[in-house]
């Protein structure tokens, strides 16, 4: 199915497969971006990787139910078929997946997939259930598209962290690129969040990667002790905005371990909320021991 | 890495994945036949039939500690890695995959696979967590050998039942083929417990299978009252064996579910107890409404 834009557009499990299994057997290597729709910037940076890497490009869109929890709201979660489709096209995506419910949950499961690692800390503590159905919709999203790499947001460092736990896990043959986030000039992390800040807000919303560098300098300048610069973060955030900070956390990356000194793979994380909108940030640094 | 009798045997999954690679590549197919090896005739019949519908056949042997309850013997599961691969090689499988448990299990996981479906019945009731182990193990083969179909013989239709619902819960692009059940000339399903059997049980022992054919004549002569087929069945193992009856159940196939009435496709299955085994066979039948 071919639409108004020019981009081909899949909708059965069974179609997906059949174009995959001929991609295969061109030989021609395939990406991935999995996505809910709602296209921004950052989709579109996946995207690009993707097609720098890659033969053929095909991105989902499917808002997953499971990944949803009772008081979020599935229903009201902003869709723009039309919008995403012609950006999708502009961008050079070769096929668009975008599977009804019934497609992706046809039948009862028989099994249950359950993320029981990486899932209690950051903003996976607030959410309950909502990694089971990110590995849930992701084994049948890899799959189905057999992709040779699929491509996610560093913006969300956790999704990155399970997704790639899911995929050692079961040893799927995929290799999952995370990439970095992509910033305004100013430094402000790209999310469709920011249009909710007030002016003053967004002024000071570049405050939050302002003070990871300063985080980041500190690593750079020797500094080894978490609570320093935690404190470093806190003081310039509290300093230069009046969002209210949520979390400063240190993890190992990706496994999301605990850490008591800052060595090796390392991700820190920040959650600020202000007055309509809540932001995260985070950076990973690989600290030399 | 070919052994003294002269087959390529894979121990790593990163070889095991590469030598797949290059079979997609030159557009050969792929069979799949999973096994804990100490090889019988039931896995050769799996064997031959993979070789006859694929271009490449792939053999794993792999004791898998997951399926195992605390007090089911793992350590003592019988192993003759030699005489198995002697068998495999004779059959010509071309590659054995044969992985010690820390390659198959590297890392602590950070998911967890959980048959929640199947399993509360036949054999699955008395071990419980048995199948969270298969699937588990079953994923993490499947995106290692990716094959086109994968093999499994339908004596065990509770894991083929299982299994199949694995796979149309992710969409795994793989076939899975239930292989009819191996006998000998008298019609015992061939077993390597029946060694088991006094001289006198393996002569009753013929009468399980012997049971389940007239029921199926009762049903193609239109009885559709389970309860007499099951009385039937009974009646017959009691007449000509020695052994105890554990049990005679009829339910949907592959659903496993519960039926009252006979039609479509439904398994009935039975587990009879001698002195020293104890034996089950089945006959799966589609029936018209």
């Amino acid at each position: 199915m071919k639409t108004a834009v020019g981009i081909k557009i899949i909708k059965t499990v069974e179609e997906m497969k059949d174009f995959v299994r001929e991609e295969r057997k061109s030989c021609r290597t395939v990406g991935f971006v999995p996505t809910m729709g709602f296209l921004h910037e950052g989709h579109l940076t996946l995207i690009k990787k993707a097609k720098e890497q890659n033969d053929t490009v095909i991105l989902s869109i499917f808002v997953n139910p499971t990944q949803f929890g009772p008081n979020e709201d599935f229903e009201k979660y902003p869709r723009d078929e039309q919008r995403d489709l012609t950006l999708a096209a502009k961008e050079g995506v070769d096929v668009v997946f975008l599977p009804s419910v019934d497609e992706m949950y046809p039948t009862f499961p028989t099994t249950k997939l359950t993320a029981i690692d990486r899932t209690n800390v950051l903003c996976g503590k607030s959410r309950p259930g909502h990694f089971d159905g990110v590995v849930t919709v992701l084994s049948k999203l890899f799959h189905i598209t057999m992709p040779d790499k699929a491509y996610f947001g560093l913006k969300d460092a956790q999704q990155v962290a399970v997704t790639k736990g899911l995929v050692e896990d079961y040893f799927f043959p995929i290799e999952i690129i995370g990439v970095e986030t992509v910033r305004e000039e100013d430094g402000l992390a790209k999310s469709s969040r920011n249009v909710y800040l007030t002016e003053k807000e967004r002024e000071q919303a570049p405050h939050l990667y302002e003070s990871l560098r300063q985080a980041i300098t500190l690593v750079e300048q020797g500094e080894r002790n978490k609570q320093k610069i935690r404190e470093s973060i806190l003081a310039h955030i509290n300093e230069h905005t009046d969002g209210e900070v949520d979390y400063v956390d240190f993890y190992r990356y990706p496994s999301l371990e605990e850490i008591t000194v800052l060595e090796e793979k390392i991700i820190i994380a920040i959650a600020v909320k202000f007055s309509q909108a809540r932001l995260i940030d985070n950076v990973i640094l690989d600290i030399e021991k």
